[in-house]
Formats: C-alpha cells, structure tokens, sequence
C-alpha cells in the first residue's frame, strides 16, 4: 500500500529533526509517501499550525495520513491523538492543533494513542515527532486500524475561534495569517462576508456580485478579484485561494507596506 | 509510469503552497517522483527563476516534467503553457521563466493550457500552481500528450538576455545571481571569454589555457581554477559548476567581503 | 531495489544545489527514496554536520545510503570516501564530517573514490556533490559494492572531539550546537555524567535517579526531566532525545534568554 503521509511540524529546517521522523517512517512503512506541508510553523504556535492544516488537507487525496507537531506540551501529560474524518486521518497532539480542519461535525474517531505499542521501544520525553508520531503514522500508512493503536476517546481539545462578528451590513475579522509573499490572510471567509448566502458553493459567487470594500488600520480598499486588479505596488482586498479575505499589494508585501501583522482587525463592509 | 516532476517556485516554505501542489500532483498522477528544485526564488523575480531552471535541468533524466512558478501575472490574461524542448516538458506561465532553459532553437513545440480540462474544477485568481500547473504536470505524468491539453501556439515571452558584450581582448558581463556561498554567479560562460572558442567541448580548455583575469569593483582577480586555489579568505575568480565565470572567496561570502550583488560590472580580461 | 539515500549538505534552499544532486541519483537509480536531513549546515562547518549526522543516522533502516556534503576542501586534493558501518554506508568528502557518526571501531570498509569510473563524465572543480558523490550514491543504491567504485583504504580523518572532561563530582563539556528553537545542545552524553554508569541502557536511567546539576554561564539549572517540568519562560536542563544534556527554556529560546551559543562550557554536577 502506497498511502501518502504529510508532515506539517515547528521543527525548521536547520536540524534533522524532520529527516530522521522520515527515517522512522520508511523504516516501518517503506512505501509511504512523505510530503512536507511546513515545518517552519512558528515555534509552539498551535494556531498558526491548525490554520495552515485548514488551507492544504483538502487538496490531498482521501486515505492520506496528515501528522502534525506542533506541541508545547512535550513530555506533559498531554495526550498523543488519531483523528479520524472521512476523507483523512490525523496524527496529533492533543492541543487543538487539528481542530481547525477537523470541527466537531466532521470527526469520525478519536483514539488515544499515547500508550500505543506501536510507539518506538524507548520514547523520549522531548521529541515525541520521532518516538510517537512517527511510528503511529507509519502502522497507520501499512494499514492498521486505529482502533488497534489506542482507546477511543469522546474529545479531543479545540482552539477557541479566531474572532469574528457576522453584522447586518459588516463583518468583523482579524488577520490571522502572514505569507510568504506579506498578503494578509484573514478569518473572513467568503461566506462570512455581509449579504453572503451561507451555502457553500455559491458564497463566492454572490461575494464576487455585490460591491464590498475592506478596511483595515487606516486603509479602505474595494474588494477585487486578483492582485493584477490594480497597479504594482498599490493594495488590493480579494477573497484568496482558500475562500478567505486577504489584504495584498501587487508585487510587494502587505504587511511592510502597511506595516500590520497577525491580530489586525478587518471591517468587510457593504457599501 | 514514474516519471519525475520537478517544482521550482518562489512560493517559500513557510507556507503550505507547495505541500499543496504536491497533494494536486499526487491525487492525479500517484507515482509521480516530485523533486524541489527551489522554492526560494525571490518573489517575483522571474530573471532569477530562469537561471535556477538553466543550471538544474540538464541534470535530470529525459522525459523530466519540470513545473515553474513565479507568476506575477496570476490573475491577469498571461497564458500558462507547456512547453516541450527534445529532453524536457517545461508547465510556467508566459512570463519567460522558462525562456533561458527553453531557447528558441531548442523548442519543440508550446501549448496554451490556459483553459485546459485538466484543470482543477474551481481556478482561484491567485494560486494557479494549485489550481493550473500542478494539474497539468500531473496529466503530463500520467502520459498525456501536451497536445490534448492545450491548443499549439508559436510564441511565447522571452526573456532580454542580461549585459554582455565580447569584443577582442575582453568581454563585459554582470553578476546575475548570488548563491547561498555568497558566490558572484556572472552572465560571462567559458565560451564568452576573450580568445574562447565557441563550440562547448573545447571551450572550457582553452579558457583554462590562457591567462585571463577579472575585473569587478576594484579588484582584479586572476581567473583560476577551484576555491581552494588561494588561501582562506581570500578572493577568487574561477568558472564555476555551470561553465560561468564567478567570483568567490575561499570559505568566505564574496558578496559581503566585496560589497557586491546582481547587476555588479564584471570584465574577464585576456592579459 | 529501492534503497533510502539521505542527503546532508551546507547547500541552503535557496540555489538549485540539492535538486540537482537529486535529478543525478534519480536518473542512475530511479527507484532511490531521497530523503533530506538537512541542507542548513552552516557553511563550511563540518564539525555540526557531523553532529547532525549523529543524532539521525541510529533512526534509519539498515542499508540506508547517507550521503554528506559539507566540504570546504572541494578542488584540493581531499579524497572521495565511502564509509561502511555495519547498518549504513557513507558518501563523503575525507574531512572529519563522518568521523562521528562512524567511530574506529564501527567501521568496516573505507574506500578512496575519488577516481571513481561511476563519477559523472565530467567533474567540475567546485561542485562534487553533483558530479562525484551523487553518482557514487546512485551506483551503491543500484546495488554496487563499494570495492568496485574505489581502491580500499585504511584512515580516514577523524575531528578532534569536543573538550569533554570527566571527574569523580563533575563533568566538564561545552555547547556544540544550537537547535531550531535555541536549545543549547551540550557534548555531554547520559554516560558521561558524574556517577553514571558506562554502559549505555542503564545509563540514562542512572542518570535521573541521581541528583545532578548544570552549570552554564551564570546559571545553575537542576536537571529535569522535560521542557514541562519548569514554568513556561523557565531554564531547565535535560537529557534531550539523543541523550545529550541540553539547556532549554520551556516555549523559549535559552540561546536568546542566557545569551550563550556554541562553544559556551558547562559544567554537570554531582550535588
């Protein structure tokens, strides 16, 4: 069986942390493959992680093993999980860390798997990614139930929503992300957005119809389609990839430019 | 079939993008073998993504399906084209990212895929590596012919080819790239040196055989033949890995010890 | 035969370096799983590639092929080498970077080859991880022995180890990397503190059952268990996952909070 495994940890680049949970990983399930979503998750930031898990799981196809470290509580009494979905298993800390993409309504199992025999023979009190997480995806990748790898459980700990208030004629968001390129992703999903209709595949659509603008800090920006909507270097607000507001600039970054980072509140007004 | 599909992105690590094109790749085309070629490129700077491609792609086997995105133009009306050299398919926007590894006279033939159908059901206005060319590479991968993904068309941009002149006694290029090393990657190849011959195999000897010397900044180096052909610390200027001239200092940066990045004056001088 | 080749270099990301070298092993042994441990050695630094080397290399399957890649020394004279434990074989230059991770006494074959036939046609000056060790790689995970890449030798060079001194009380040793999340990573091992035992599976256990404290600057830390054993922005000093006594701050970074770094001398003892 060739299942696909991701790895989405706080463990950079710089130390072999993650090659060696690759070697863990192959050496029980030779022909699982391992891709990397991030592993440059800000250190212990739980958030950040579960935001990230959001935009990237459901672009992988059904069956693949998401194993997730991002966990503070390393060596605490903190429960090491299996989630189950319909379409995913997650491997985890029970931090809130898979919370985000896998809501309450969503989950098929939970299993308790930090007793598991199919940890390593000695499990270290600082790196469970290698002795824990590690060789649960892997048995989880050759095939093995996760009923057969720990108890079930009723719940597992869930991150308290970014906040977000749904007014007659506003939205109020927050910035909850930073990328790479500066764009400001925010909590205010398409759906969310004034005057959306709340079902799914036409939010966008209804989004796109009517005449929004966004403010955040001092600035007021028109809702728009795509970076190219305005000149290089001017800020745009579009509803990006993952059908949430961003704030961008055309060829620079949002974030020097306006100088606003994680936390900053966003209106999304109908004008 | 196990073919291999290269990424080279300026999308970064600290976001799930890649991770994302991969899960795309992989539910469309399971055996793919998915190599990174970089995801560094600086955002944006597509001149910088196309030299990456011309000294990584001769290195891969024939048949190798390299994916390249840095794509300002996301959203606006630049096509995404596959194109097809004797060894190589090459999936990128129309921006000339692939036009150095992709010269005129080594094009086999370009397909505007822009409206494919295998595209991903829902194209956002801002991640076509997701929605676009992780799809397309994944058909190629699975065997598709270029032909049956897009319509033939006869251009596509280019690049204009950085500074270099050749006269007698010397030619004048500039620094096109710095490497991690702190290396001065020049435009100036083994066969642009004064006196050079032009045809490749004997070209690389017969710079070696002369006395040449390079001039960038202040300083005048002789044009030797490895870093450790002076002492630690100091200045060198030899023909690198990818048969172009380049500056270095032996376990040093030469961009920080000489003050000097891209668009640095270099002459490479026959004494 | 689908052997596990890693990679370890001081290339970064940033360049194309490591994809190439992956597009050379993939088009001699298309069936190589490539795994990175890190490509984020600091340049030149031989001595924490050969840490890292150390931690990874006891958590990948018999037979895995690790390739290393941090050479200063490229051009000179230095010798090729391929190392064989009895679980792993090693593709280095003959700098000291596997010396570590391949005691005296683990060793079973060295062989010089750097004259190897299964180098790459033409070998550059500058780049031997493309043109010498790949290919080498490539060729012993296709199944070739390494008497028949190069001729068998007896030395290889070994790095002086870290100062490490071992008193009836107190053991003497010194900071010798840095982690991701500013973990002062000491070279004293399990075994190495006053009173333990020297045999490794007791060792640890010894360890904890003791009473022993870390000096480092002007710190005394006890030495705990794991990082959730002190209050979130506390110092705690542990046996880390590669039983090595390390200097944390729990959610923090001791680099950052003590101000101390690589080479920094502490001091573990017996109260």
């Amino acid at each position: 069986m060739s299942r696909i495994v991701t790895l989405t940890t706080d463990f950079g680049t710089s130390d072999a942390f993650v090659g060696v949970m690759k070697g863990v990983i192959l050496g029980i399930a030779p022909e699982a493959r391992i891709v990397d979503l991030t592993h440059e998750v800000p250190p212990q930031d739980v958030r950040a992680g579960a935001y990230l898990l959001c935009g990237a799981v459901p672009y992988f196809p059904s069956g693949t093993i998401h194993v997730a470290v991002v966990d503070p509580g390393v060596g605490s009494a903190r429960r090491a999980l299996v989630v189950a979905t319909r379409t995913a298993l997650f491997v985890a800390p029970d931090n809130g860390l898979v919370s985000l993409v896998a809501p309450h309504a969503a989950v098929r199992g939970i299993w308790d798997v930090s007793r598991s025999r199919s940890r390593l023979r000695t499990v270290s009190r600082t790196f469970h990614g290698r002795d824990v997480f590690a060789p649960i995806a892997a048995a989880l990748a050759c095939g093995a139930a996760p009923a057969g790898l720990g108890a079930r459980v009723r719940r597992m700990e869930r991150l308290a929503p970014a906040r977000l208030r749904r007014e007659r004629t506003r939205t109020l968001g927050e910035v909850i992300w930073v990328d790479r390129f500066g764009n400001l992703v925010t909590n205010v999903g398409a759906a969310d957005a004034p005057g959306a209709r709340r079902d799914g595949a036409a939010a966008r659509r209804t989004f796109r119809a009517r005449a929004l603008s966004v403010t955040i800090g001092t600035h007021v920006l028109p809702l728009l389609d795509s970076y190219a909507d305005v000149p290089q270097g001017h800020a745009v607000a579009l509803v990006n990839s993952n059908d949430l507001v961003e704030i961008a600039v055309n060829q620079g970054s949002a974030a020097a430019s306006l100088g606003l980072g994680r936390g900053a509140r966003v209106i999304v007004r109908r004008d």
